[in-house]
């Protein structure tokens, strides 16, 4: 089994330096065949998902957890219209980051690179695997796909048809392999060697889990815990619509607040609390909170590091923007923090100061997404400082080689007495 | 013992995001600060080096070892030359990477922000304390500084002047530490909260038991075989003087070719070969080369994959640019790879399908430096594909952030018949 793995791992690397070196033409025209295959096979993968909801059915998965794992038309345009987006972009690879002439005739340009083999490790959405694929060929990266158990059928279906655009651009399809089993996984996270990055979507426990089990570098975030500050200057108006947002349009995302700091001088407290509750919000607070507030629970030493993923909200009051990034740095888990204010100059002290993957100002920290980032689709929001940071699309799936060209040039020749660099930017 | 390491790099945390959040003037500050005070401590400077040599005489240090070991006035001038370039250069915290308008009124930023807190572990080199903390002080990084016992009275005078030059400009001093004992830094490289990157200097086997201790991502690369490829339309003359260049500049650096591939019908075999042996150069050969050279050694299986670090020389003869890739991919470190030819269309194949950090046209492998690559300094050469790659200078030490500016947008106004985003590239 071991041995099996390894060899699959080994081919996904072969395959993938054929992949990373062919022509951008050639990685677009696999995704023009996936947009048509993703087309033609409609009816397929809608029968292949419904064995899975079938299989499903019964076995008290709840509710949220069956909207994911389904396939519908719907979901399937959407696919289409994000490679179509890919297929109309530059293709990255080989383009020129820096160019530097390091002496007559001896030029040295940076350029894009793949990034090589990834494993990804998702849960129940089978959308995924079309999603992070197609982002993945269009970097030029293979990817073995280990997708939940429970869309079995929809995920061999789906891996099927990015191997079929492959072999019909007249590549080896062996850059996309459909991974089944959790032993498979355990025995691929010990693989540094033949990956080089791996990419959970799902739980944070699984993220955990991964970061924990495996030396592979790991793109993702294990924890959501974003704040939003509404300053002593706030507009009311804007405190009270960011806050709702924030905590209510989507709680069970990571870049939903689980804490909300208030300027303890900020005059309509008791209107943003208010909107809040009228959304369904739990709030629990600290002291100061709670002697204006009647009746508002408490918040534990916990509840200031927990990720509710639900419409439970802790409020602190702070006296001032060093308290609240103070509060940022000792709680959040650097992913999305948020202040609401009408005074440039905290705001850009906020800005300045908080170290975070995304710092934003009047605006909710629901908007760190790739997508609303424009950055096409997003395999995930990293919250890591190497590589790539917050809403990762296709750059983050991309590292640099460094090419220089000459004409016979020695280290020999350069030195103290012999010729210098000239170190002249070309870009 | 664990829990005062833990409290050391977590100030080192505290002070690191003072240093970052600074102002750029006041970073520059720092390094002015530095470069006088390097230049007013050198007696004393050169003193502390003076004991570190008196205690290592006689314990049977190679010669080699002695001279990296000794601080002289002209390194520690080379040094202030550094430094006074990073001066020069502009503050890189806060430079755009990205700006995108995602609205009216919504406009987002990716800026260049601090990597955070390093660990920086390196052998008997004290230069080493000025260059990387230098380099790490002006991207806004803390770091904690292990350097060899050999050094130790040099490294502490050196880290002092470090933390001087960094209170002289009004900053907190812990961002530069300096660690002693191996215990010591056993326990940091567990400390994966604390800490963001470990940057090991010196020999592989140092390199390699860090990778295999931590779970902190790992700057370095623990091999460097490289590989010189001579075309059948290579210049004799330039294939003979890049060869020589690139095995005897200096063999023990990692830009130094173990394995030597020429074209089977390239005609001046023996020419640079000969070269070779005239300047002092073992060869070993496969069999295809040894029925062409009498007298040639036979290389192993195992020569193939040796990092020899002196001068010998593996040499193997293929039929073209293909299987000279191959043997890249098989037995290379994807280091630094070189082909000479005067063939373009062959050269152009090199370079796209070479999977290495660094591929070279008629240059020697050799220029594969920070330096040379007009980076400033280098805090190593970088083979793994996350992050930076190849020689890595400040760049390397920095991550971005995302910023996000609005006038109270919320997420819940886009969507299927609301607003829609603009994206629109602002930068």
């Amino acid at each position: 089994m071991y041995d099996d793995l390894a060899t699959v791992a080994a081919a996904a690397r072969v395959a993938q330096r054929r992949l990373g070196s062919a022509s951008g033409q050639r990685r677009t025209e696999v995704l023009r065949h996936l947009e048509q295959l993703l087309r033609e096979r409609e009816a397929e993968l809608l029968a292949a998902n419904k064995l899975d909801i079938e299989s499903a059915e019964g076995t008290g998965l709840p509710e949220p957890v069956f909207k994911r794992l389904a396939l519908t038309s719907q979901k399937l345009e959407t696919l289409r219209d994000g490679i179509r987006q890919l297929i109309e972009a530059d293709d990255p690879i080989g383009t020129i980051v820096r160019a530097t002439e390091l002496d007559d005739g001896l030029n040295l340009r940076q350029v894009r690179a793949p990034l090589g083999v990834l494993l990804i490790i998702f849960e129940s959405r089978p959308d995924a695997v079309i999603q992070i694929g197609s982002l993945a060929l269009r970097a030029g990266d293979a990817v073995l796909m280990k997708g939940g158990s429970e869309a079995l059928h929809s995920n061999r279906a789906l891996t099927d048809v990015l191997r079929e655009a492959v072999t019909a651009a007249g590549l080896d399809p062996d850059v996309v392999q459909n991974i089944e089993g959790r032993e498979a996984v355990s025995a691929l996270l010990e693989m540094d060697q033949h990956i080089d990055l791996v990419i959970p979507r799902g739980s944070n426990d699984l993220v955990r889990s991964i970061q924990e089990r495996s030396r592979i570098p790991v793109l993702g975030h294990a924890a959501g815990i974003c704040q939003l500050y509404i300053d002593a200057d706030a507009d009311r108006d804007k405190a009270v619509r960011i806050a709702v947002d924030a905590k209510t349009d989507y709680p069970a995302v990571c870049n939903a607040i689980e804490n909300l700091l208030v300027h303890e001088d900020f005059p309509h407290l008791d209107a943003v609390l208010d909107a809040l509750e009228a959304e369904g919000v739990q709030l629990r607070g600290d002291d100061a909170v709670r002697t204006r507030r009647a009746n508002m629970a408490a918040a534990t030493a916990d509840d200031w590091g927990t990720e509710y993923g639900n419409l439970t909200l802790s409020v602190a009051l702070v006296d001032g923007v060093d308290r609240a990034v103070d509060f940022i740095h000792t709680h959040g888990s650097a992913h999305t923090e948020a202040i609401v204010t009408e005074n440039p100059e905290t705001a850009a002290r906020f800005l300045n100061d908080v170290d975070a993957a995304s710092v934003f100002w009047n605006a909710s920290t629901r908007f760190a997404d790739g997508f609303r980032y424009g950055l096409g689709a997003e395999v995930g929001i990293a919250t890591g400082r190497i590589h790539a940071r917050g809403p990762v699309g296709v750059e983050g799936l991309l590292t640099t080689r460094w090419l220089l060209e000459g004409e016979g040039q020695i280290a020999a020749d350069y030195g103290p007495g012999k010729r210098t660099f000239t170190h002249r930017d070309l870009s």
